[in-house]
């Protein structure tokens, strides 16, 4: 089903870059936007992110067959949706967030959460960009509760928005998303803050982007962060596992294995870069 | 002193950059190179990064009066040297050099060891540049022994290059390059190496930013750690109290203290980048 109407609660970055590709890709389709700041809501209707704007869930959402969660949203959202509206989030953890609907939506097998892994750090309505979405990846978490139907309208959303799309359960999504997303982030943060200022001067192109994703918002990452603590510290001890093991080639006579670990590296990674789909 | 010739021993992508750059920069200075390959030095040649080219020390250094180690070098290096020739190299790591260059050569206050910070993961000469040195930083590392004069030839002719230059010991340099190069090295390796395929397949722009060094020369990286491994060793264990720091703050109720950690590292990562001279 395409959605005729789309309610979007939470109108930055990711909400504001969703109603202009909406806009864009959905000729037709009703784009409401929910926020706590008039300000905003009136921005992202002058840059053609939205059609209307509203501070109170209610008018928000009574009439979309399709709300997308782009900001925490409480308990009172569920008794003023449309019972046959299909609902996504867009949040970087996936666990709790299932848990959430179905314990507080009345219909919660039209909950379909989501992960589309775009973004930038920048943040606010003001950086959206109609192509935000084009060419990336998004994850969808259904549960064997979940309805078939709502499932393919999420998926066929995203990929209307020109997204590629994947199915996990929301525990492996957690899991691996530890692994390339969280852990990095944590060590990024790491990496910066064991520095004194005269080491940073010395640093290079390498360091600056090895700790990129280190300059995004510290309320959002720790909440991220929090959310998923239990994979975040497994990943940690996997990864110092494999600095165990490095150190260890270091200590012994295998010198030859050494390298041969650093170059597999190496392999390794640009067999990722060379799988990737060009986005 | 400006040097009239230059030899540079290990023609590949440092050495023939230095070539081409001597060549736009110091017209009438006489570049000579050494390899192994005739072929390398062929190209060299042809390229315009060198006026000479050798598979032989003596040809290739007894003229200069500044010699470049762009590769190891044995021994007989010191027989061939003039006397007054000014010794420097292009390594990563700076004590084990230093300490060798005192025992092997005939005047090793002569000698004044560099680490020019600039470089890419390719390698041989044909990726080349004469700008490759432009903006960025060298370090050298002077001892008691080193010859005023040497120490001023060195620094002027990375200068000349385009180069800023400082100076530390090599001790303070080799740790503080383990903080903000060799252990992100290591890290991205290992970020690498826990990864099974699945999550590399769901991994985004951040994690292949964060392993961008990852990408590099197994055999020079093997060597930079071991050679560099009681720094390595310390600043991994650094690292690993600042994760303890960070997940103590995940497992405590400090969340606010967890954010205003991740802002705060934010923060600092930004100051390095305003405080870098625009390169």
């Amino acid at each position: 089903m395409r959605p005729k109407c789309i309610s979007i609660l939470g109108v930055g970055l990711l909400g504001g870059s969703i109603g202009l590709a909406v806009r864009s890709q959905l000729p037709g389709c009703r784009v409401i936007g929910y926020g706590h700041r008039r300000s905003t809501l009136d921005e992202a209707i002058a840059m053609g992110a939205l059609d209307e704007g509203y501070d109170q869930l209610l008018p928000a959402v009574r009439d979309a067959d399709l709300v997308i969660l782009c900001t925490p949203v409480g308990l009172e959202l569920a008794k003023h949706l449309n019972p046959k509206a299909v609902v996504t989030d867009v949040g970087s953890t996936k666990r709790s967030i299932v848990q959430a609907a179905e314990e507080l939506l009345h219909n919660p097998e039209q909950f379909v959460a989501g992960h589309p892994m775009a973004g930038s750090e920048k943040r606010g309505v003001q950086f959206a960009r109609a192509d935000l979405y084009d060419g990336a990846l998004c994850i969808v978490t259904p549960t064997p509760q979940t309805s078939p139907d709502a499932l393919e309208t999420v998926e066929g959303f995203w990929e209307t928005l020109g997204m590629r799309t994947c199915r996990l359960s929301p525990a492996e999504h957690d899991r691996r998303l530890a692994d390339v997303s969280h852990l990095p982030h944590a060590l990024a943060a790491a990496l910066v803050a064991m520095q004194d200022k005269d080491s940073f001067a010395l640093s290079g192109k390498g360091f600056l982007d090895m700790t990129r994703i280190a300059g995004g918002d510290g309320a959002l990452w720790r909440d991220i962060l929090l959310d998923n603590q239990d994979n975040v510290r497994r990943s940690i001890q996997r990864l110092q596992k494999q600095l165990d093991h490095m150190v260890a080639l270091m200590d012994s006579n295998h010198h030859e294995a050494l390298r041969e670990w650093l170059d597999q590296v190496g392999a390794r990674r640009q067999r990722i870069i060379d799988a990737k789909p060009k986005g």
